[in-house]
């Protein structure tokens, strides 16, 4: 296959700097697009060349149709997605390759397969991943129900279709409750949101979430780069992502790259991919989903391993081998990836959106900066509140720990909330630093914490004020200070 | 020992904040002192207390008795000296001891030992060093001249003790021209400096700067964190570091780790160092000195080890064994760092100051800053040009300099010339790429290098204003653009 001259990147913010970064790094051409808003993204400055897509401001960074033509015209061989948008669109990704295009991805079959949640269990189970079992559409009746838990085993969970905040769902232990409650959660579901549909589901008990980095190529080489622990969530969006998981158990971690490195070998999967697990209690494993693209977090992996994960997507695409073997992979210290987002975690997470006025990131030794803002930028408010992401890295958890308490204390944005002083919290709580936390660790603490949003810098400005007063003082009356 | 709990940090600038980071990570309290002009310092800031020493600009991190007595009034048990200013200044350490506080750093009789250029050749010979042999003082006449220059062997070069860029200067590869060439460097000198007096030391011709990081504990175990190239110099500074360095043979490496961790052991020391050595182009070593502190250089180090120099120097000095071994230190991949000097390469390396404008750092993977500057902050001319290192990291040596490469692209500073644009040209030079270089590369590449400061940044600005500019346009006329 031909060596990839240029690429088009089809998204916007961190994500598309990232793929910009790693282009430059090859020597190989970059095309940016933005939409009206975005003109001043810096991911438009630091492309080699870029095209606004006027109109619809989600649109811009959804049409394909126009990506392509601009791809095509401004001679890009290939064109990388990122994240979001037009990743997991395996119409996009064919028609790419229609058009003469490389798309930097895996092939249209695997992200359709892993597109329909229910096809990709089955796909999974198949080749011997033990999955999550559930409904994909809402049950029939009672009876179809009972029937359907009874395959799953119990406990199982009944979720109210319409649902939300715990209302309409009801865990099921023993089958010979499974009436009375399915009756109470449809009826419940009614009462506060006018439906009664229901999912059923597997139960499992305060489960973390575990994924496998997962990289082929188109040779048949299939390997992992060990797992991220994403358990840190709010309202199912991950908030704080770690690498490696800091209490998963030897042999589960494992077991987890044979399953998930097995499975794709064997489904022939290429490029970069995430399988994501439950895992309970009792390390009992659980597929839920198969992500088809590259994933915000991945930064947590390229920290303890040291391969550069788009660098390499963009090889294979390019139809390279891959140029080390599983035993070659290296795995050092743990990695912590804190999303950094405009939002107000005061006022129910309301997003905020600004103009930087006063910028001061971390630095120094284990401090990677991922972000598309500077001081002067003006974040819109049409996307994702996400700006950002901070990583830190140490030779163990309990210095990655520490780094991370440093570094959020280092950083300061002032134009707009973010949700760093919640991430300040989190890292002086027990259990986090303990590393005893599941998928509902955030969702409880966020009761407990208080989030007062001390202001570092205002503190550091009195503080400098003050000398400044003594110093005057001193030096108009000409005395020496006394130590 | 004590458990150290509170530092006071006798250094300005990117040290001291590096310092202070390490400090904050390993839970420790910090004191920053700071000088009249010094009030803005990013490091008053960050530390806990800050204390200003008034009067003179470079005697306020020199005056080690009001340094003393503000360490002990402020209740901190230890004393980090970085580099530079007091930190080799065995009357200090040893003032520290007797006041009671911790000198983070060697033995008193270790920084005096190695502080004597001569003595230190004596020692490290007797440990199994072999040493760049040559005068300490300048030699009394021809006849001990030629005694000399037949004890250390030929080729020797004479110098001018009084001279410089070349004047004064003779290599000597014959005995037999030994009278000759003394004459005429005397004279040269004469005539030049109006002094004839000169030094006989052996001539390396081509050599590389190579240098190992010790880090010993109080227990005896002395480790080695692998060699640093400092080849790049002007006019014997350091300008750009590299650990490992790309082109130093297996065995000649091995062999520098054997002699200087054997060295270091025998002579019991302790805390952090550095044994520097010249490599000629045959490979022979050739000790020239030792520094008994840390570098400005650590960073390229710790980020191939993993290993924090300055955490594990605090938790030296406090008297903890070291806790790896030398076979639990893996070097990964390559790092480079670039030292920020606030100075005109265009115009002979001007220092330079001015207030910080508009700053942009790179970021991303692999990419590393230590700097006390940022947007507003106003850099003092009184102290050293260096305002800040770049580290960049990558798995293999090529994927290191296109890393730097996108790093220093990224790098902008507004508001007083910096080197940026010279390590711009170096990082594309063919000589550098290739690994190619020795202590006399930049010197020789300065007459070849163009050192136009290309403005990245007013070039983005430009785009974007023509972008805006269509899109209004477009906008006015209801146009769509057309791909």
């Amino acid at each position: 296959m031909a060596k990839i001259k240029k690429v088009l990147i089809a998204n916007r913010g961190e994500i598309a700097l990232r793929i910009i970064r790693a282009c430059k790094e090859l020597e190989i051409g970059s095309v940016a697009i933005f939409s009206e808003v975005d003109v001043e993204g810096i991911w438009v400055r630091k492309a080699d060349e870029c095209y606004p897509i006027m109109g619809d401001l989600i649109q811009a960074y959804l049409d394909y149709d126009r990506i392509i033509s601009i791809a095509k015209k401004s001679d890009c061989d290939a064109i990388h997605p990122g994240y979001g948008f037009l990743s997991e669109n395996a119409d996009f990704a064919k028609a790419c390759e229609d058009n003469g295009l490389i798309f930097i991805g895996p092939k249209p079959e695997h992200i359709e397969l892993f597109g329909d949640k229910m096809a990709s269990k089955v796909a999974m189970k198949k080749v011997g991943v033990p999955v999550l079992e559930g409904t994909d559409e809402p049950v029939k009746d009672i009876q179809e129900g009972e029937k359907i838990a009874r395959e799953i085993g119990f406990p199982v969970i009944i979720k109210a279709a319409f649902g939300g905040g715990g209302r309409g769902m009801r865990i099921v232990k023993l089958e010979k409750d499974f009436k009375d409650m399915y009756e109470s959660a449809t009826n419940e579901s009614m009462k506060y949101f006018g439906r009664d549909e229901v999912f059923i589901e597997k139960y499992v008990e305060n489960p973390r979430h575990i994924e496998i980095q997962i990289i082929a190529d188109k040779y048949g080489n299939v390997l992992h780069l060990g797992e991220r622990d994403c358990s840190i969530q709010r309202r199912h969006q991950k908030v704080i992502e770690i690498a490696p998981s800091p209490r998963l158990n030897n042999e589960t971690r494992k077991e987890l790259y044979r399953i998930a490195t097995k499975a794709m070998f064997k489904l022939g999967y290429e490029s970069v991919g995430t399988v994501e697990f439950l895992v309970d209690e009792q390390d009992n494993i659980y597929f839920i989903e198969m992500n088809t693209r590259v994933q915000v977090e991945h930064p947590v992996t390229e920290t303890i391993t040291g391969v550069d994960i788009i660098q390499r997507m963009i090889e294979i695409a390019e139809g390279d081998k891959l140029q080390f073997l599983q035993e070659e992979v290296h795995f050092r210290g743990y990695a912590i990836e804190f999303r950094i987002n405009a939002e107000n975690p005061q006022k129910n997470f309301m997003p905020g959106t600004g103009t930087v006025i006063k910028y001061l990131t971390p630095g120094g030794p284990g401090v990677r900066i991922d972000t598309s803002i500077y001081t002067g930028y003006k974040v819109p408010s049409n996307y994702d509140s996400m700006i950002g992401k901070l990583i830190v890295w140490a030779l163990d958890w309990e210095g990655a720990v520490k780094k991370a308490k440093r570094a959020l204390d280092e950083f300061y944005i002032e134009g707009f909330p973010t949700n760093i002083p919640l991430h300040r919290e989190i890292v002086r709580d027990e259990d986090f630093i303990n590393g005893t936390f599941n998928t509902s660790y955030l969702d409880k603490k966020m009761e407990i914490f208080t989030l007062h949003s001390e202001d570092n810098i205002k503190k550091e400005e009195d503080k400098i004020a003050n000398i400044m007063k003594l110093m005057e003082t001193i030096n108009k009356n000409n005395l020496k200070v006394k130590h």
